[in-house]
């Protein structure tokens, strides 16, 4: 036979998961993959293989249902629900009123300390067991004490010797989903809307589940579904049933639903001839359409509202203000609890004042004046989520009203969903920043959780990265901002470096050796995108409309306030924004131990230099180089970052899937290349004033000025909706 | 202890799958579940535990690690890839010339019945061996040869006495992707498109991968990327960078992309003054343009066009014809082996011709004219993708140019994705359709591949149903749909019962218990929409623009041919459109044969009786019936048929999973309520005319019509494009 003649060759064996990378990223960071320590999951084991859940209510059985997914992953074996405790060691999860006795005593100290939501995980020691108690005033606070007691799991914690007593230290834990009814998503970039609006109220997509399950988990508990620039056909009997349908499903994990209510409703769907918020019969429409929603929603949180910005209606267009619209609708929901969210992002095109001012001018003088389920919601810093802002001049200054705030999750002005950015440090830079308003120590944090001023009603919202992708956020590190943000929603104290340690090990890895690395690699990543974007205090410099790239060029708007050239003010004799008592004098907003600091060049913080002053290009700074040479190595840093990510992200493959380091590793090369075409077309750009050559150190562009200038992406994603 | 007083109640072991069942539909029919049948596995195991794949190039890698994926899984063991046989059995997967001596001559005669990517599979008996071949004249058909081998094994088909000879009976295997840039689908009903612009060319995501396996695996070897509703900026450099990344991935599993050409493309990115295809410098613009696009996508398929059509420009903008079109653009890509695919869906709104007559009144003249590497696209009937139509005229009529068929798979007006649908019965049907053009048997099967009249191009496109849904389609049943496409194109004479049972067997289970009866469901299921939506001929009484539910009153669109009215022509002497000699006379474009039968209300198929007659309220039916009342048991019938559909599922339960029962049964529930709203609509509005009562068995509508003129969608999804 001739076949004898061939050798046998024994090549491998495969395990390939052709497909199976992006469906495990679905998971996020509820993976639940099985422990290989033999040890930990011995000990994991004797606590928790017996369990007793109290089975009266759903956010109960959302519990129990997570156990019983969780564990038998986690530690390879099945697990026994028991109806009691019996004579072994066994995990009892229960609201604290019905837990027997004797554990009810081993754990009432703890629970003196437990307020709203937060909860208790504790090991108690019985005659011959080890009884392992998750409870909590209400059973919402029971599954949010499960969860953290995963967590722990998933990130090998010792779990022998529990006590935990955590608490949400805010009431209102958000995301603003900025979703269309065409499921186009404003500033999304991770596909489309979660929300099929064609196949709802009947056919429930487990999304709707697992993104319930997902919020939960860290703790956030109220959503809007719709976009700020609203439609009114939200408010209407079809597609009230659609939302009823969603907040059914949400119900059980703790969220509330808001939406977002268009001023001129009454008109558009209410067949009025007004929707001047004093007026009767406009009174009349919100709480007849507020009683039909509480009738099918009877836990509905209540209005997000966008009103006289960026040309949305509002009670401005009927010579009445702010006050007039939020009392208005919040007269309407007061009787059901419901609340009234309204927005601070306001600027207009007749006000030539900076626009950084406008909101805190136009607001401040309302102080007091709204009714109490009104919260004020301010956007992290005063123009627009840019890569670094100084925070809101409103926070601290505002004292009698909640302010409620917002951040940015999506990526509108950090690179989309391309750019690993772990935003989590933007937001603890922001929380962490001294107001000053009450004395030192008067932190944004403090402002936010109500401790500063004692306002009741306090809140964090998040504009939502979330959408169809597989994976939920584009990018899989985009999955950290969305976890971070609920972490810090539940706790603004926490630290960015303890946020991405959690995610990391809950969604990569327990490994210290990629651990460590990774997580230094996302600390730095916001740096790096303000260095090659938006380097010492320049803003706003971004390409028109969609917000991909750089435009500082453009000057050709229908407002001034939109064009990039109104930000950086480039001229022959220097650049930035000179907003000074000899400027716009927004310093003048913030507590003059700020404004003192920040009027002089050479005591405000360098990352806010341009921010806050016009300075010639051949300004000196301390470190000795010339302003102009500074912005230019700037960007080459902001480069030089990336390229270290990819290093450091390449160094990982042993601790990674293929599929898993190829997927960050494709994703790095776009935001290198586009590091590289920021840093070129600015530099380029602001060359033609500066006239001055770049620094050693910074590498030559390779594309011309006019090159940049040519690039046009008419599909960029996350444009504004164009029914509009 | 108190506690020793609870008793211990065993509950039970979870095996949640929280979110499993969405992440399962992504693997489509190629699922490579474990075979439970431990005799068939142990056959499979003594097959191909062993395994040699000849290595040299792409498209046998994916054959390998397919083979990779899938066999671990069905048979719950690791496999071994050798370099040669050795001593024991063996699957030797590798084209014909590089077999050893031996297997070559006990394969050749199969070989010989081989033709273009067809394969053979054949168990092979030597000395003290069983040796399995894959083989085939090229490496895709090894690769096509090893998805069947999967599928028979995955269907459980004992493979001990292989030998299977298959080769596919036509050329363009072609999906039509009506995808925007912006990423919307016109008709799409699965989320949005696939292809996500704005991350390529860089980033791959998997899902490109497995959309090319999927598509790979029955066979389908093109792919259109853009809507036939075309934007020219497909064809600037910075998208064909794009479209060569996912042609790059394409490549090894065979498939081809095409792109859709505008015809305007010329002025609007080329800077020309006109597009006219006689202008030297159109041509030489194409041929540029062309050359451009070959250098870097060596093997492009060609251009897809729509022109003159729905406001598409074309040549007829600058006095040329079809034929002039189709020729320039040909005579650019002929020296690369490119076809150019010109759509015959035209019809005017400065022609009063019964809209059904005018694309072969248009495009007959021009028969043999076209150059050879043109293939005019025919919708299967004459109208618009209709639940039933008869064959379009132009199969069997035009004689020396290759027509290529195009299907609807996406379910524009077959219930979007949330009513079950078996499509590959309304495609049998129309391949089945006998012409009579060259006497009795010139089916339009014999037409599209080539037999009839020699034709040497050939080939079938669908409008693909496939968007970001994690499970690919919408309606899991929808995938069947796909999956049928691909093998009718692979070969048109297959049975739609055949293919149901492949597909079930693959997707869902090999119980016969599961498989009978679900298999009836699906091929009852193409009739039952027929009856609730446009029984007996009626046909586009759709509701306007998004074509979403019922809208026969519509009356007041801007083009007569576009309202529903048009169409059935209900007055208060009958219903129907009269397509005979005393009317539009379209039977002319049918053979006689046809024509005759046709022409005469008493001899023609009750399923096209309004479609060609226009017929008294009263008229009476071979059964007795009169029309009125014929018209309403139907649509009582469809209802019926459903309510049958969500009983036979319901029965299923012991063979599925909780999810995989709840998502198809929520979906039934919707196509319940949407076949009970076209019956009482369509008989409310019917009945307007008629002036007759429903006959006994008709359910009473509990809506009134004008409840259902009310109801308005302006977010149905799969809209057209709003940049067109």
């Amino acid at each position: 036979m001739k076949l004898c003649r061939f050798f046998l060759i024994f090549l491998c064996f495969y395990n390939l998961e052709t497909n199976g990378q992006q469906l495990n990223d679905y998971k996020l960071w509820l993976k639940y993959e099985q422990i290989t320590d033999s040890k930990l999951s011995a000990s994991y084991k004797d606590i928790s293989s017996k369990i007793v859940v109290g089975e009266s209510t759903p956010s109960l059985l959302n519990a129990k249902e997570e156990l019983a997914l969780a564990l038998p992953q986690m530690l390879g074996t099945d697990i026994e629900f028991l109806s009691a405790i019996d004579k072994g060691n066994a995990l009892i999860v229960d609201v604290y009123q019905n837990l027997p006795v004797d554990l009810k005593s081993a754990v009432s100290k703890e629970m003196m300390d437990v307020k709203g939501d937060g909860f208790v995980l504790k090991s108690v020691k019985l005659t011959n067991k080890k009884v392992t108690v998750i409870t909590a005033k209400t059973d919402l606070g029971v599954l949010y004490g499960t969860f953290r007691f995963l967590h722990l799991m998933q990130s090998q914690h010792l779990l022998d010797d529990l006590k935990v007593v955590d608490n949400p230290k805010l009431d209102i834990r958000m995301l603003n989903h900025w979703d269309n009814l065409d499921r186009s998503v404003e500033r999304g970039y991770a596909g489309f809307s979660l929300w099929n609006w064609q196949k709802l109220p009947e056919y429930v997509d487990q999304r709707y589940i697992d993104y319930a399950r997902a919020n939960a988990s860290v703790g956030i508990n109220a959503t809007a579904l719709t976009n700020v620039n609203a439609n009114a056909l939200i408010l209407t009997p079809m597609y009230l049933e659609k939302v009823k349908a969603l907040a059914d499903i949400f119900r059980s994990y703790g969220i509330k639903v808001y939406l977002t209510a268009r001023f001129s409703a009454p008109m558009e769907i209410g067949g009025l001839e007004t929707a001047d918020p004093l007026n009767a019969q406009v009174q009349q429409w919100w709480k007849d359409k507020v009683k039909e929603i509480y009738a099918i929603v009877p836990d509905f949180g209540g209005f997000l509202v966008k009103a006289n910005s960026e040309g949305q209606p509002g009670p401005q267009n009927y010579g009445r203000n702010h006050v007039d619209g939020a009392n208005m609708m919040a007269e309407a929901v007061k009787p059901f609890g419901g609340n009234v969210i309204w927005r601070a992002f306001v600027y207009s095109e007749h006000d030539d004042t900076d626009r950084a001012k406008q909101a805190y001018d136009e607001f401040l003088p309302y102080d007091g004046n709204f009714m109490d389920n009104v919260l004020v919601q301010v956007k992290n810093g005063p123009i627009d989520f840019q890569p670094r802002e100084p925070f809101h001049p409103m926070f601290g200054a505002m004292k009698k009203t909640p302010l409620i705030m917002e951040f940015q999750i999506t990526q509108e002005y950090l690179g989309f969903s391309t750019h690993l950015v772990y935003l989590p440090k933007l937001f603890e830079e922001v929380l962490d920043a001294d107001t000053f308003q009450k004395g030192e120590g008067s932190t944004v944090a403090k402002v936010i959780d109500g401790s500063l001023y004692g306002n009741k009603l306090t809140g964090m919202a998040g504009v939502s990265n979330i959408g169809t992708d597989i994976n939920w956020t584009g990018h899989p590190f985009a999955q950290a901002n969305w976890y971070g943000f609920g972490r810090l929603a539940w706790d603004p104290y926490l630290s960015a470096n303890t946020i991405a340690e959690e995610w990391l090990r809950a969604t990569y890895s327990n490994e210290e050796e990629f651990v460590d690395p990774i997580k230094e690699m996302m600390l730095d990543s916001r740096e790096a995108i303000v260095n090659y974007m938006n380097p010492l205090g320049l803003h706003h410099i971004f390409d028109t409309g969609h917000h991909y790239g750089p435009g500082p060029w453009v000057d050709n708007l229908g407002r001034p306030d939109w064009n990039p050239v109104y930000y950086h003010k480039a001229d022959s004799l220097g650049v930035g924004f000179d907003r000074t008592p000899s400027g716009s004098n927004a310093t003048e907003q913030y507590a003059s131990e700020i404004a003192v600091q920040y009027n002089d060049p050479k005591t405000i913080p360098q990352e806010y230099l341009l921010w806050f002053h016009h300075l010639p290009w051949d300004y000196k700074l301390e470190n000795g180089e010339i302003l102009w040479d500074a912005i230019a190595l700037k960007y080459q840093e902001g480069v030089d970052q990336v390229t270290q990510m990819i290093k450091t992200w390449d160094r990982m493959k042993p601790y990674l899937s293929e599929n898993e380091y190829k997927e960050v590793s494709m994703l790095l090369e776009i935001q290198l290349k586009e590091a590289k075409w920021w840093r070129d077309a600015c530099l380029l750009y602001f060359q033609t004033f500066s006239n001055r050559p770049l620094p050693t150190g910074v590498e030559r562009p390779t594309k011309s000025l006019e090159y940049f200038k040519s690039l046009k992406f008419p599909f960029a994603p996350g444009i504004r909706p164009r029914w509009d």
